[in-house]
């Protein structure tokens, strides 16, 4: 059965399609809070049912200690490529469910959207994925490549037991590359391709300055406040720009190359929309444009900062302790332990001597990802989503994924990101939903990218792979992998 | 009745007098929770019965629409000064519970303390002063002043229906002057008097620089973090010693007189205890000492702060909206609408122009307070308190006590402070306690009190003030009453 036969059979089943996907969607898998563990039990049900009757083997729930992964293959390809395929059957908690139209478990259509938590993150993809893989298992009986599914269970807790998981089962994870079905796309009509994650390093300080918080009327004038001394520790960490001030933080502006740049200046990018929409102000280091501070260079954000009375009304203290939640976008290149180091170094340096600084690290966050432009699963998905003569354009993500790394890390696998949503889509918040048009999109895209993949033997796939990170290494070395900060942490 | 008998006859009766204040302790008159009408109301019959049974007339609840003031009226001294007698009978509420000895609302004596909610703010000192009242009527028939006695019941939630009780029965509240008992001694053995009160002006801000938080892996490096921004407006209010920063906040050095800094350098103050207690760290204005830091220079802090997720573990946004709530204390002479325009109009020249800024002023808030040097209550007060070759040291508080700037402004009436607490009595906090030695350093000096003013006529007292208020207006010119942030606040 031809390539093509397939993707019509699946855009004429998208009723039944769409039916599947809402029974994934009623199931109300919240990692994160033990109210929903009900929903996690059925969602890996369904997940290993589904698994079972699309003729996938081995399926089983691999257990690191959390809420388990789902795992099932199909490896009746010998000779073929190995490709891990990754997605994630957990969701965000819904609230606040007062503010979503419809609720959050019972999907609904309106206007070509799919509404429901998780339509976009990540069941919508998900489902994309696995209905490809079903269909050339019915109209086939065979799969272009060897297939491993892999869907897990606390994306959105930062994958806690990921590691674990990997460790455990890293025999039965064996393949050649990952394509991630956790992923959006920048742009409905231009096609993109992923190639790159800024990684993140976050964690959380304080400061203190007093046993306790005081009364103003009795101190106020003659101590240390500490959230005035959080206010100077944050503002030290910028310029007047926004640029980032840490001293060893920002690679030299000759380690971005003209390539990125020119990769980067392809993809049309609304400047004016892109802050419109959100009423945002834009505010950066100089002398490179918007999207190229988005993706090709670091970024430093304080993610929540509190300390004293935050009630109703007022209270005359002066808070003893002031708190931050603080987070570094890195980029291919940069040395986690490095930058962390360089991050305390100055934290401790502008912290006045009798100010008592604590870090608490989370132990979370993972390192850039870059997807070498000659990797085969790179070279297929352009071939796949080239079409009515527009190449696709190279994107690189602000965001940070740390599977990507853990598995670059751990199996030394490398991810193709091709996922099917769009970033408009509310994730993470109300009224979350997934595009209908969008399901079409990826029922078209994904059995021809696998095809395409299934060109190449095993071992022609693993030259040029290897090839291309030899290049890739040239222009980002990779350090060793560094134990401390390349812990799981949240897709974000 | 010779006045040294009225006191030997108040500490002849100790355990009557400790066995009526008992019962006035076990009524839980917690004004901010409904959940004690019961013990609000129970709190208004026990003081109308007492001052009906000692002989005041007029005895009322003075209704401002929220818990009444207990009033009472003797006035048989013609061409006696008269004098308001102020003290308040709500109390705070008792939580923790748990963090009890004895619970709150069973007075118990322990070591020479006695332990329940309010003993020491401020039922041990109204009982005081009421007791005193009784003792002259029982054993002289007649007091040496005439005294308006008002016991306010909103203390402990910010007065809010204070100003107007006192513009309902502005009439009924006629005096020459205040003497309060809602006042803690700064020294167990050496007599001091407080002669000013710190104002307050406070108020919350928010920064805005975006609709909503945004995700730092999509934004993150390119737009403006609310909580940046207010790093940086916070950073700016002090310098790098710690003095306020503010144009327009800080009197001329040359304004501080050089009779305040000798009072001041005359309290015995132990600047290694004062911040070795509590674990602070000293900053202040340079050329200040400490004590001076915190009486007669004003103070600007940051009570809280809040903005992006504060919740457990991370979340990498972009903050959209970052709260501050700051309160500044005033000394003597500051105009409060003049200092609240001059940290406005600082609040926006540091705010970037593309950020919003938002000013919530709360309206509460008080004047500095100074009882001037020659006021007539004053003079009687340190007469009193003198005793073997020790003059009592004036002292000024950093804190602030609404009801004085509040009975001076709508009454024109002065108030001396003559409570009996000691600073460390827990208020506000589990265990609270009054020493059973206060009661009676109390019994002894408010008898020679009334006494002492009793020597002078109405006339007398009256041109005595005025000349001191005169005196008083060269180095701390008073302004026009300024209705914007005069409004009652908490006794804080």
């Amino acid at each position: 059965m031809h390539v093509d036969a397939i993707v019509k059979d699946l855009l004429g089943r998208q009723t039944e399609i769409i039916n599947r996907l809402c029974s994934f969607l009623r199931l109300p898998s919240v990692s994160t809070d033990p109210a929903f563990a009900g929903g996690m039990r059925a969602a890996q049900t369904f997940l290993t049912d589904w698994l079972n009757s699309m003729g996938l083997r081995d399926v089983q729930l691999l257990d690191g200690g959390g809420h388990p992964a789902v795992y099932g293959a199909w490896t009746g390809a010998p000779g073929k490529p190995t490709l891990l395929i990754y997605g994630h059957y957990d969701v965000q908690p819904p609230d606040p469910q007062e503010d979503w139209i419809t609720p959050p478990f019972e999907p609904t259509i309106r206007d070509g959207r799919l509404y429901a938590r998780g339509a976009s993150d990540d069941k919508g993809s998900t489902a994309i994925a696995l209905e490809t893989i079903a269909a050339f298992l019915r109209g086939r009986g065979s799969c272009p490549v060897n297939v491993k599914v892999f869907l897990e269970g606390e994306e959105e807790i930062n994958s806690p037991s990921l590691r674990t998981i990997v460790g455990l089962y890293g025999d039965l994870l064996q393949a050649d590359g990952m394509i991630s079905t956790d992923d959006s796309r920048m742009h409905s009509t231009v096609p993109t391709i992923n190639v790159a994650l800024r990684g993140i390093v976050e964690f959380e300080f304080s400061l203190r300055t007093a046993d306790k918080d005081l009364h103003s009327g009795l101190y106020g004038g003659a101590v240390r406040n500490a959230v005035h001394e959080m206010a100077r520790v944050i503002a030290s960490l910028h310029d007047e720009d926004g640029a980032i001030a840490v001293p060893g933080l920002l690679p030299p502006v000759s380690s971005v190359s003209q390539s990125a740049r020119d990769e980067t200046a392809k993809f049309p990018f609304d400047e004016s929309n892109f802050v419109k929409d959100v009423g945002a102000r834009i505010n950066g280091e100089p002398g490179f444009s918007t999207r190229e501070r988005l993706t090709l260079r670091p970024s430093l954000d304080i993610n929540g900062v509190w300390g004293g009375y935050i009630g109703n009304g007022s209270k005359t203290v002066i808070p003893s302790t002031a708190h931050a939640k603080l987070s570094l976008r890195t980029v291919p290149g940069q040395d986690t332990r490095q930058v962390l180091d360089s991050l305390k170094a100055h934290l401790l340096k502008v912290c006045a001597p009798d100010v008592k600084l604590l870090i608490d690290d989370l132990g979370t966050g993972s390192r850039a990802y870059y997807l070498p432009t000659g990797h085969p699963l790179l070279i297929a998905a352009k071939r796949v989503l080239s079409g009515a003569g527009q190449e696709p354009v190279l994107v690189r993500l602000g965001a940070s994924i740390p599977i990507t790394a853990i598995f670059e890390e751990l199996l030394g696998i490398q991810t193709l990101m091709f996922g099917f949503a769009l970033s408009d889509e509310d994730i993470h918040a109300p009224n979350e939903f997934f595009r209908l048009a969008s399901l079409a999109d990826g029922l078209s895209a994904w059995p021809r990218l696998l095809e395409q993949v299934g060109e190449l033997s095993a071992d022609e796939f693993r030259s040029i792979a290897a090839v291309a990170a030899d290049k890739a290494q040239q222009f980002h070395p990779r350090v060793a992998p560094d134990s401390g900060a390349t812990e799981p942490g949240s897709a974000s």
